[in-house]
């Protein structure tokens, strides 16, 4: 199956899957609004579709692996949601629509961040509940420290914290490791955990992840530079309006392109060894990089 | 052993708990000292200790509750650091001390809170995995549904959303028992379900839950009346000035106090069938409302 054909398949059944798990809460103003006007805000599903990616890389069941799949994509979410608002980015626009506390408020753009991640392990738990094998419970678990302070969130604290600061390439690494890395590399490891992947594989998966994790955030900063509003549907150029530092401020455009290639092929590298099997996967690592979203 | 040597005594061990559970996070700025900042300010840890009371009660392992009423803790913590923020209560102080976005910006008050949450799940998923047994899944299942939309979470949408509408006593119970009562009620029942309490048994202890986190809102709207900042350590009438409907402004004074009184007699009546074993929680439910903090 061809990766485009691969991806518009799986992102209706992660979509399908979503809606099922957030209810309308009729007694509770505004909150299942501003939880699936977030969610539903059709970005492109990477996280999930990683996950469902391993896992059948390691011949598991994508029913298994989907209520994790989704409890990232709204983990990711919630990420966003947070980070656009006027204490944290300020951002008034994502995916070409207003930003959460742009329609619901700052109160509620709070609370439908913190529904979302609560929401999440949710999920997760009910799905160990249903079943507690070793590879949801440590699927979990793995996602549940990517999340957390020693990775996205710390990320974002190293994110703000560097607002008005310079930071050197170092920061700015582990920065984009913790606050994009980490969201990336855990479904990853979810789906392999499931599938119930050898530790060998694990190890080989992550250091995959590590790598088009920090792909996908050169190509970021690429786009940042040279996307357009229409295209992004967010604002170009903000990260120079926040004074941020990024790969291309560091290292200039031509030297990121070239950066951006080179991890993506030593991403290609580690999974050439599963053959067939890893073709989708390496198609995915080139499409990170050329992407223009 | 009196009620009050017993909080003396497991305020110690919860406190000293949690200590072990937030890392300096070196790489991280700012963040350990927020989270620990709010979680260490010095609360009656009323939640913990009441996972703690119901394990004992049904002969578990105190050890084994630990991580868990540590990780109610740090839910309770970071709702009251989201709450205080100026886009939801506006609060400039908490227990006698600034508040978490009055010291480090509102940004990291946002994060710290989204970390203690992230946190509480890692930590419960750490003791799962360490050992999955049925008690520790569910109570960890328990607690997320009980802090998310259709509980805590579920109840700061409606106080929020009812800051400038009138609240009619449907909508302030549905309110208090989203808000308060789940995680009053949430630390009873993991504490039964760790110590592999009966179904029987847990019922009981739901319905005991549900009375005392009333009694324990109600309480908390007299005291928003009666009590001093020096007491409080917070603003008192702070209900009043953002023109909430609470239990005096709805029944008056004297008819809560009776209101809250009978509600802390009913919840007596539950517990009685326990004998001795149950002493503690009887006494723990007078302190409820007797209290002056």
């Amino acid at each position: 199956m061809k990766l485009q054909d691969y991806f518009a398949e799986k992102k209706v059944l992660v979509e399908n899957h979503m809606k099922t798990l957030i209810d309308s809460y009729e007694d509770i103003p505004k909150i299942s609004e501003a939880m699936n006007y977030s969610l539903m805000a059709g970005g492109k599903r990477l996280r999930p579709i990683l996950a469902l990616m391993t896992c059948e890389l390691f011949e598991g069941n994508a029913e298994d692996v989907l209520p994790f799949a989704c409890a990232i994509e709204m983990i990711h979410t919630y990420s966003l949601i947070h980070d656009d608002l006027p204490a944290m980015d300020n951002d008034d626009y994502r995916r070409g629509k207003p930003t959460s506390h742009k329609i619901f408020g700052e109160g509620f753009a709070i609370l439908a961040g913190d529904a979302l991640l609560n929401k999440a392990f949710e999920v997760m738990l009910e799905a160990v509940m249903k079943n507690p094998s070793e590879g949801r419970i440590k699927a979990a678990a793995y996602i549940s420290k990517a999340s957390g302070v020693e990775g996205m969130i710390g990320g974002q604290c190293i994110d703000l914290y560097y607002e008005n600061r310079e930071a050197d390439i170092e920061i700015l690494n582990k920065m984009h490791e913790k606050k994009t890395g980490a969201l990336i590399k855990a479904p990853l490891i979810a789906g392999a955990f499931i599938a119930g992947a050898a530790e060998d594989d694990i190890i080989r998966i992550e250091e995959f992840g590590q790598l088009i994790g920090m792909a996908f955030q050169i190509s970021d900063d690429i786009l940042d530079v040279e996307g357009s509003l229409d295209k992004l549907g967010k604002n170009t150029g903000s990260d120079a309006n926040n004074n941020k530092s990024t790969f291309v401020s560091l290292y200039g455009l031509d030297k990121s392109k070239e950066l951006a290639k080179s991890t993506v092929e030593q991403a290609q590298n580690i999974i050439s060894l599963y053959g067939n099997r890893g073709l989708l996967l390496k198609e995915l690592s080139n499409y990170i990089i050329e992407r223009d979203v």
